[in-house]
Parts: C-alpha cells; structure tokens; sequence
C-alpha cells in the first residue's frame, strides 16, 4: 500500500524562508544537461540550431524574423539564471520557472509577458496524467519557452514551422504563443478521453465485479480530476487575457484564436466537471454494489439453515422415546420419512427459487 | 455491457496538433451526397431549389429577398471549404462547422455572425436523446446554416415560409435566424418530456420492483441529464446576445422575439436541474429499497429458524434417555407433544404477523 | 402507484413548430364561458360590471379613473385574441398568457408593462399546492388580469376597493398591481405554512412509525419544494423592476410598497431553502430509522437462536448413547435438568436485557 | 413526541389580505402594558424617565442632547400606532415593526432610516436559542426603539450612558444606534459559544453512547443553525449600508466602527458554516456508530449459534442408534466427549477473542 | 475522550457588553513579560535593540532607515495600550490586536494601515496546526508587528535583514510588510504539507486496519481543514488590497511582489478545497471499510452453522427410533457416516472458498 501515496503534498515547495527571487528548483532531480534550441522563420527562411551556451545568440534586438528559444530541463538554475541576464528578466519570472508547481498564470512586466501552465500527457500504460510545467515569456523580439524535460511536447508546431504553407511562417511571434497554447490544451483533450475511459472501465468494473480495489481506484481518479481540474481552470483566466486585446506585443487580428483556445478550456472544464459528477455516481453503485454482495451471500447461507433446522426437528421427533409412538412400529415410517424430507427440501428450494431468493 | 458504454469520451475531438483552421471532421462517417437547398423569400414571392453545386448560386449580393442555404451533411469537408471561399469565411468558421463537438457559442467576424448549438431530439423507442450539431452563419444578403444529417429538422420553418399568410414572410433574415432557434428550442421540451416521463416510470420500477438494473438507469439518466445541461446552458449566453440589440444584421423590432426564446431556454434549464435533483433522489429510494428487500428476505429466514430451532430443542428433550422420566410413559404424551408443537408454532406465527415482521 | 406520477412533465408546452405568436393554450380543458369583470373605481366612486362581451368597454382612452378588467378563464383563446386586438397587445403576451407553463417574468412593450407569475392555494384537504397562473397586463389607462379559473383569487383586494376609507381608493393603477401581486404573494406563505405543517408531520411520523410510504412522501415534498422554488424565485426579480422606479406608469412613492414585497419574497425563498434542509435531513433520518428497525427484529429472532441453540445440545447430551453416563440412572436428573434449563434461560434474558439488546 | 415540533411554520404572518400598512402583531399575545422609557443625554447631563404616555415627549425639534425613546412590548398596536402618529411615520414602518416575523433590514425612509433585526440569546438551561425582534428607528431628533419583551436587552449600553466617561456620551445618535447594534452582534457570540458546546456534547454523545435521540439532536441542532443563519447573513448586507457612508444621519468618522461590526458578523457567518459542517459530520457518524453497534450485537449473537452448533452436532452423533459404535461401550467415552467439548470451546472462544470478534 | 474537545467555541471572544475600544485580551494567559526589538536598517547600517520601555524609541518622525518594533506577547494589554498611546493609533486597533479571534483584514486609518491575519505553524509531532495571530501596522516611518508569543516567527526576515547583500535592505517599509506576509504564507505550505501526510496516513489506515478512532481522525481533520481555510481564504482579500497599488505608503514598483504572495495564497486554498473533497471520499471508504469487515466477520460465522446444521441433522437420522431402519445394523454404517461427514464437510468448504465466501 506504501507506493499508493497521495503524492500531491509533494508537489509543495519547499523553500520557506528563503528570499523573494531566489532561484530554487523544486521538482524531480534530473542529470543530463538542459538542451537550448533557437528557432528562427519568417515568410522566406527557416533555420533550428541547438545552441551549446546561451551566449551563441546574437542579434538579440532583430525583428526581422520570429525567434525562439526553447529550453529543454529547468533543473539547471544556473543557466536558468543566465537567461534570465542576457534578457534582463525580473527575478520573480526565474523563480516562477524553475518552481514547477506554479498555479497557470499570466503576468505582465515592464519588457515581457510571463505565462506558465501545465501540460498534461495522458501515460496509456500507467493510466495516468503526466504533467510538465510549461513557461512562456513573450519578449520584443524573441519568444522563450521552458520544458521540465527533453521531449517532443512542441514537436506538431515546429513541424508546421519547417513548412511555408502554413500560416504561422507569415505570422508574428503571439501566434507561436497561441500556437504553443493551443497545441497544449489540444493534449489536455487526450488526458480527458484518457480519463474517459478509465471511468468507463471502472463503471464496467463496479457493475460486473468490484473488489476493494474499484474503491481505491475511484478515490484516485477522483484525485487526478481534482489535479487536472486545478491545471486547467486557472488557464480559462489566462487565456481570456488575450481576447480583450489590449495586451501588448498581442496583433487584434489573433485575438479570434484566442478566443478558439478559450472555448475548448471551457469544454475540457465542463467535461471535467461532467467526469467527476459521474465519479461521485461510481462511488454510490459501488458501496450499492459491494452491500449487494454481501447480502446475497448471507442469504444463501441462512437458506441453508431455513431448510436443515426443521428437516432437524423432525428428526428429533422420531428420535424421542415415548413409549406410545404408534409410526415408531410402522414398517414404512422410515420411508415415509425421506419421502417427507425430499418432497419439503425440494419445495423449499422452489418457493426460494420463485421469491429470486436463491 | 459492452454496449452500454459511455460514449462521452468518443464525441471529443482528435485533431491534436493539426493546424488552426484546418477542416477536420470528427463526427460518425457517413456515405451519401450532402444536400444543398436554397431558399428564396420575400413578402411576394418564395422558391426552393435543390442545388447541384456552391456555383449555382447566383447574384449573392442582391437584397431583395431573403436567402437561405441550407446544407444537409458535413461529412464532405471539401463541400464546406468550397462555401467557405464562396462566402469568404474565416478558416475558425469552418473548423469549428465540422467539428461536432463544439460547445454552443455565437461569434461575430467581420463580414457575418457565426452561431453553433445542438438541435435535441427525443428518441422515444430508444429512450434517448440524439444530438445533432447545427451551425447557423448570418451573412448579410444570406443565411447559410449546416446540419450533421439530411433530416427534417426544419421542416416546421420551411412550411411556415411557404404560405405568404405568416409573418416570417414579410420579416429579414434575422428574424429567419430567430425562427430556426426558436425550433430547435421547441424541440428540447420535448426531449425534456422525454426525460421526465422516464424518470416517473424510473421512479415506479424503484417503488415497485427494483433491480440492478435500475442503478444503473439512474446512473445513465443522470449522465444524459448532465449532457443536456452542458448543451442548453451556454445556449442562454448565445441567445443574449441577441437581447442586447448591439449586433449589427439584427433589427431592434425583433429582440422581443430572442427574449422569448431567452426564457424558455431558462425554463428549460430550471427543468434540468429539478430533474438532476429528482435523479439524485430517485438513487437514494432505490438503495434504501434494495437494502429494504434484503433485510426483508432475510428477516423471513431467520424467523424459520427462530421457530423450529425451540421445537428441536422440545424433541430433543423426550430423546434424552433419563431413567426416571414420567412422561415417557403416559399414554397421550404423544399427542400432547404434537398439540404444543402446533400451539407454539401458531402463536409465533401470530405474534410475528401482529409484529408486521412476516 | 399509477396515480401518484409526476405530473411535471404535462406541464410543458407541446406547440413545437407553432409560428411565434400563435395563442395556443396548453393547459387543462374547461367547459364553461369565461367571465369578463370591469372594476372601475376613483376617490368618489365604485362600480363593477360583468361583460356579456368585450366590445362592452366603452371610453377606453378615459383617465379618469382607475379600470381594471379581470378576465376569469384563458381556455378560450379567442376572447383573448380579441381582447388582444382591442387593447393592441403584442402577440407574444396574448401566447405567453394562455401558455400555463410561464416562468414568472415581467416584460416591457411599448404599450404596456406584462407580468406573469403563479399563484399557489394550498388545498389543506390533498396536502398539495395548486397553482395557477395569473398575468397582469399595465396599460396607460386599464390593468387587464387573466386567471386560469373563476375562483375568489382577488377577493380581498375587491372587497378593499369597495370601502372609500381604503388608500387603494385614492391611488392609481400602479397601486392596484402592487395590491394584487402582494395578495397573491400573501397567500405563498399559506402555502409555506401548509408545507412546513407536513414536514412536522412527517418528521413525527419518520421518528414514530416510519413505512415505506414516507420515504415516498419525502420525495414527493421535496418535488413540491422543488416547484415552489421555481415559482417563487423568479419573482424576486420580476419585483425588483418595479424597485429601480424607472418604469413608466409606476409612480415613485409607491416604489416602498414594492420593497415590502420584495422583502416577503425574499424571506418565502429563505424558508424554502430552510424546508428543503430540512426535507434532506428527513431523508436521512428515514434511511436510518428503518435500518435500525430492521436490524432490531433480527436481534430478536437470532436473540432466540442464541437461546435455545445451547439449550438444545444439552438435550442432545443425554440423548447420547454411552453405556456409562452416571446422569442417567439419578432419580433427580430430570428434574435439575429443567431447572438448569430455567435457570440458563433466564439468565442469558437477564443479561440481554441488561445489555439492551432485547 | 408532539411537543417537539418544528415551530418554525408558526412564525409565519397569518394576515394574508389584509390593507398594506395595517398594523397587526403576529407574536406571542402578553398581558402586561409596555414600558416607555425616554433617555436624554449629552456631554454633560444624562436622565432617564418612565413615561406614562406618548404624549408626555415634549420638544421633540430640540437637538441638543441625544433622545433615546425605547419601547418594550409592541403586543400592545394602538401604542405603536400613537407613536407612528406622532413622529409621523409610514405605514409600512409600523407594519413591520409589529411583524415579528421580518427579515433584518434597512430601509430610507423620507423622514428617518428603518432598521429590524433579531437579537439571539442562548438560554443555557433549555440548551436553545431564543429569539427577539429589535426594530430601531434613526429620526433626525430622536432614536426609537423597539422591543418584544420588558427585558434588559440594552442593559450594558444604558449602563454606559450613565457614565460620563464613556465616549457614547460626546457622540451622537448615530453612535448609539451603532452601540445598540454592537451589543446585539456581542449577544450573538454567546449564542454561538452555546451551539458549540451543544455541538461538543453532542459529538461526546455519538461517539460514545448514540441513542435515537441524538438523532432527533443533531436534526435540531441543524434546524436551529439554519434558523441562526437566516437571523445573521442578511444583517450583514444591513450593516455593510452604513459602510458606504452615504446615509443620511451618519457621520463619517463614526463608519470605522460600523467596518467593526460588520467584521464581527463575517466572523459569526463563517462560525455558523463550520457548525453546520460539523452538524453534517456528526450525523455520518451518527449514523456508521449506530449501525455498528447493531452489527457488534449481532456478531455476539451469532458466535453463540457458531459455537454450539458443532457441539450440538457432535452430542447428535452419540445419540445415533447404529448397532456397531465401538465408543458407546467405552467406559470413559462419556468423560473424553465433555473434555471435547471445553477444549473446542475454548479453542472457538479464544479464535474469535484474537480475531476481536468477541 | 474529554479531552477531545471542539475547542472552537473557546476561541469566541467574551467581552459582551464591554464599550468598542476597550483593550481585553481573550487568550491564554502567559507569565512572562512580552518582548520589544526594534530593528533599524537602511543600505548601509543595521541595527537590533531589545527595549526596555516604549519611552526608548527616539526620534520617531525619522525617516532616514526602515524602523521595525516587533512585540512579542499581547497578554499585557497595558504595554499595548502605550504603543496605542505613543503612536496614536485608534482605539479599535488596539482593541483588535489583543482580540486574538480576530478574522484575517486589512483596513485603512488615517495615519496607519492595520492588517491582521494568523500564522499557522504544523506541529508534526502533535500533527495538529498551532495558530498565532500576527498584526501588522504600517505608519508612516515605523512598522508595528505584534506576536502572541516570544517564538522566532520572523526570524528568516530578520536574517535576511542582517546581510547587506539582500535587496530588503535597500527598499522601503512597505518591502518589509511584504516580507513579513511572505514568510507567514511560506509557512502555511508546511501546514499544508503537514495536513496532506495526515491524510495520506489516514487513507493509508482506513484502507488497510480501520478502526472507530479513525473516524474521529477524519472528522478533526476536517475541523482543522476548516479552520485552516477560514484563516486562509480571507487573507486573499487582504493582499488582493496591495494589488491595486492605490494604498498609501505601498511603492508601485513593489506590487509585483504582492502579487506573488496572492498566487501563494490561492494555491494553497485550491489544495485547502481539494484536501476537503479527499476528507469527504475517506469518509465514505472507511464507513464501507468498516461495513465490509463486519459484514464479512457475519459471513464466517453463518457459514459454521451453515455446514453444521444439515450434518446435525443426518446425525438426528439415525438417532431415529424407528424399528425398521435397516442402515443401523449394518456394521459399517457408522464408519460410512463419518466419510459421508467428512466428504459433506470438505466439499462445502472447497464450494465456499470457490465463491471467495470464506
């Protein structure tokens, strides 16, 4: 039962005390050294390059192309802490970074906007959530986006990146931020239909053949609900930012795109809201269907005794030793007797069998 | 049980990290044609013509009279492109068109409103509800709405626009617009109909005879319920736009007719949840029946043994094989024996019946 | 049971398809003519006529006095058609008025102000509330009323007119519509008290003698809460118009009278929700109070088996066969065995009664 | 039984159809004639006079000192009509204040500010709360207010008055309305306290001696918090109206105490929710404590038939009458059958005893 | 269990009656003297003085360097009452901060800013939170911090402040008070992280050795959620107030860092609120935990008479004194009845275990 622990107070930070800014990592300890991939496209070009240091930008105040820094593993603060240098950002944006259970949000700065939020993968396999913390700060000329590890979480947007048919090669640096968002919340649908099933499955499960098991599983999908619902509500919140288009670095064209974005978080909470009403119905079927059980296995067992006890005192009848028991010196008592059993026992049976008692 | 799924998750789009705009669509497949209908309309004159192509349509730009398009089946994606270069629509538009699983919203663009909602209808044989996605497109010289299947879902509007006698004839599209909401509204009483005499005969299966299987109706019940409620609930939000009278194409003279519809998108939502209160209600009776029956039957059982377990210990009395025991050896002990049996027996009989515990 | 169905579901309105407007009246069939009533009154004078027809109204554009004319019966469309042509009413108030499905609401129109609410008589006999609705319509120089039936629901305020010493006399019809709809809300609390009457009475008999019949009468109270609610709790806003004293033909002074309806609203809603606590606290103390029930007959009935079973294998002792048990052949044997007997007996009642298990 | 009823419906006003403004008291009837005591005070001088009539106020333009006219009884309608007379107010204001089943509120009138609410004392003997109407009427001149009983409800205040120490004697009238009503939210604290405790001893209660009764308990607990809630949650909104500083008669510096109270009724609000979730908790255990009790007994019950059962089989085969049972002619069979016995006894009675079902 | 007390009621203040401003401490009492430090620090110095009287501090309207007068200890209400003096603050500050029930606020005094709100500190070995209530006011050139004990609440501030390094030492006051509420609701996450393990202990022991004490666990855990949440929820209000950046004394560069602590607090009421739904889950899983363990100790038990009972009676059989029973003198009859015994025996309980009912 140890490895069934509710690992959410884990999530909590640990870094009580220490100053405003300070730049203190707080998830999975990892080893390998954080990839720096620069993006960079307009209408005409397109080039990826993975930088080795963060020094390898140049031009840093170009607006000629899109640009954007990808980096791949927040566990290194140093070089978390070198961005945030070279681009003059404010020590609260690093701290937010690297704390990987930030609440999603969208701040505003002086020379940048800070959105950071969950992703969530849905691990088929393990039948769970994955999360990732995503950040995203939007500078003049440059967008910069953190990953908690080196996976292929953008993989789809750099792909259409590589393609000039599509659009967001003849688009400005907010639409790779709603491009990044959308792709996001458009996974966020996977994790639900993830969730979907295993609610169905559970449901089969409760019907057919619930054991304490099912309980536990229902406390835990109940659980990742509650997680997944506190991941994306606050995104409804961040991502209405955009709509009302008064946010800098923000084109009023891309604003309907945002508003694409909003309605699907709002289907994802409804359907989240939609998935834990149908966990609280689980629970009930289930504590239902467990007392069920139960009751009908004593019934089997006390028609038992219904049938034997009086079998048994008929028994004891022909066994007392009055002296005047006329049947006791009838040749066919004894016959008579089973007959009288058999034909009591089997109309039993049929009266409890008809009642839908046995 | 397979086939009792929850089909929830399958309605849920697939379309992960296509890019925004594309014309994806995630409904069932389906093998025929898509039908085009064009409406024509004023005070004077009406025709309907079946269209064999998006280029039959001529003259968009004249206002004389009302037109509306009307398209049966979006399985065609490339059909709904072709309309959509025709009339100039936003690439959203279109996507969101295809894509069934669209929360009920209204969006203004510039050159037309876009409203989607669903269209509720009652199967009474099934004792379900089958939703279809409609999409109404509120251009300024024409109405282009989309339907998932060539049904006659508004066959009650096409009959009014018939006979110059009613009032839709001599009103713009906008009022065109309100009628085909007003419908499809209609409808959902029905549907609620639908649910409401469900649940009475719920309720009397759970008074009278419950089984299993009634859960597990309450639990389906509440399920459609919800969806019901996510359909009609963001409705009202779509429908008061209407009311604000700041949206260009609708006349000030017609608001009074959204308002109408306003409220009974209200009434219907306030039946939902009386419904989903009553749901909850019914799911208690029938756990506190179930549990009822149980102990009843088990009360039975045990009231076997209470009366033959003090007659055994009778008989086993006269089998004891004391020397001195008088009445081993009067002649009517027997008898006796029998007749107490009986009065023993009768009076539990008696006192359990009185006692209401048989 | 087929006579204890929730009529709910009969209450929708079954006109889909209907072109807006079109007066259909939904509820139950009655047989006789409606009445026509003309009140007209000012500071001096008094007079009530009953209409053979509606074209009796003479000097419709008078001011001089306050008229009101009460329609008692809306099954009759065709009167309210014509009443409807006279007074130049908006088609959709002349269908909202015979639809008996409202939901309370308070609409303006150019000429006039219409408001629809229920009216709820609680019939002490059938333990039940009746509903009906009633719908004012504020003209510049008439209040029309329509009642579904020819009942005494305005009663107390004609009998007010009547007397010159009342201030109903010397207002205008502003005051009349406060006066009526302040009757009809009195009359909620009749309602509430009825309702509050039953719950007392169910609460007694669900900790006295509870049957499964209660836990039907729970429900159905809690149906009739659910009802009221909805009756009530869109009042609250139909009267808080009135409040704002921006309506035409309301005259200011009278805005605090409408306050004080308010206020009786508001704390109608607040018993409501206190009842519907209570209603759910019911619920549960029924559940409780049957399991209990049910688990003290079986301490009963296994209270015997845990009797008579010891009993019985001390019989079954000297019933055994051993060649050499001294017990048999003691004169006094069977004698100390039925005292034995009496004496563990009465001691395992003793000990069960100490314990309250008996 | 029938003493503890929900008196809650008898609260309700019975004056359906009476004129608005007629001034009718719904409370308990009382004998005794009311008291009218006038209390004048200002920095320097304080008096304080029984009066014999409403007539025996004199000067009542002078604003000099603060007059303070408070009314214990209002059973007595032509007083409050005689003192509506005299300082000349509405109608609707004598209405309510006779009323004693008024919602707290506040209401401008032209002439003075309105103002009703319940003050709640815990009677500790009776474990209830019991309730008051207090009415306060803020006149340029004059504060009246209005008590159900001859109580010293504003003992503590008056007390102050006395002294010229205190701060309430170089303040206004707007000050000691402020004292009054601080007094009355100090009042509910202890009505708070007192549901606590009941709610500890009642907690105390159900873990470790649950009867039916506390059922009925915890059922009245509820009913008395929603009671309390009713009482408390509006008077919030009646305060938060001094905050905004924009009443007539207020002065601004006085407003951070009304900010004071109004804090102190959150607090109040805030407690009652917790209780009420206590309450809720309290039944569930209730609830799991009684039914595991009943299992307990039945468990105890049941181990007796599983003990002797086996014995009395065993004592059965001794007394079969085969021919050929080589131990029925052993001389120490008899002997060896009841060590048999204890040893299985013992054996089943120590199993269970370690498996703690015994 | 007396010791188990709701000691929520004791925290309700007990100064009914008593006139506003009065200084009462309603705490525990404490012996010891409180504590006064003043901290003063600007860029280049840093000085700690532990006072001996109020009189020490000098020189108050210097606004040189951040002075910091921290006081540790309010029982001594005369100290409080001389700061009150000294720095004119109002009378319902003081009354305020020795009120130690005070609900968490912030309000604006003409020469001051008051906030007051609790640190609650995890006993982990206790594991029950200790609340302390802290006030704060911000003057124009001191801040006042108030502690109910002399413990090291803010010593991680008061370390940063000694190293010139850390940017609190070159900001004003208002950084300060920031720090302060920073460090507090630092602490509340190892509450938070106190109250997960609690939990997660919990359903560890309700899902493998429930017994009656776990429910009281629940029920005190979700009296200390409760409680946690009544302290946390309205200290969002509070800081939301430095948010809007139109306080007087708070810099406008610095609003940035409240916006931080506001994030901090509404993730941990977002925990607070998901910790109260796995509260409620562990309730249902230990009540069916607890069912399921009784329901199968019953089972156990049935199934001994269930075997026993029909062996019983074949035993009765053949203790039958009939003369014509051929089976008795058979003279392998008895050795036959064991094997039949044996053979009945085993095959019920492989049956049994079969059905997983043993």
């Amino acid at each position: 039962m140890a490895n069934k622990k509710n690992s959410h107070s884990q999530k909590i930070n640990r870094k009580t005390g220490m100053h405003p800014g300070s730049v203190y990592y707080v998830g999975e300890k990892r080893e390998y050294i954080p990839n720096l991939y620069l993006v960079e496209y307009n209408k005409e070009s397109y080039s990826q390059t993975k930088l080795a240091s963060i020094d390898d930008i140049k031009n840093v105040e170009d607006g000629s192309s899109v640009r954007w820094l990808n980096v791949e593993g927040i566990h290194e603060t140093s070089l978390v802490e070198q961005i945030g240098q070279k681009f003059n950002l404010h020590p609260l944006i690093l701290e937010d970074v690297v704390n990987t259970s930030q609440r999603p949000k969208l701040e505003e700065y002086d020379n940048c906007i800070y959105i950071t939020f969950k992703s969530l993968v849905y691990d088929g396999k393990e039948q769970k959530i994955v999360p990732e913390q995503i950040s995203i700060i939007l500078l003049k000329h440059i967008v910069i986006t953190f990953q908690e590890q080196a996976d292929d979480t953008f993989a789809e947007v750099l792909e259409r990146i590589k393609h000039a048919k599509f659009k967001i090669r003849s688009k400005g640096s907010d639409y790779l931020v709603y491009a990044l968002i959308d792709l996001i919340v458009d996974k966020y649908f996977n994790s639900i239909e993830g969730m979907g099933t295993q609610l169905e499955e559970l449901e089969e499960e409760v019907f057919s053949s619930p054991t304490a098991n099912s309980l536990y599983k229902i406390q835990t999908s109940k659980r990742e609900l509650l997680d997944m619902r506190h991941s994306v509500y606050p995104l409804r919140e961040v991502i209405s930012h955009f709509q009302k288009d008064d946010l800098e670095y923000i084109d009023e064209s891309n604003v309907k795109y945002f508003n694409d974005v909003y309605d699907h978080t709002i289907r994802i909470v409804d359907t989240i809201e939609t998935y834990r009403e149908l966990n609280a119905g689980l629970k009930d079927i289930y504590l239902s269907s467990m007392s069920m059980r139960m009751s009908q296995v004593m019934q089997v067992l006390t028609i038992i005794g219904a049938i034997f006890i009086p079998l048994t005192f008929l028994a004891g009848v022909y066994g007392m030793n009055f002296e005047f028991m006329p049947e006791l010196h009838w040749e066919y008592s004894y016959l008579v007797f089973w007959i009288v059993i058999v034909v009591v026992t089997t109309g039993m049976i049929f009266f409890f069998k008809r009642k839908k008692w046995l």
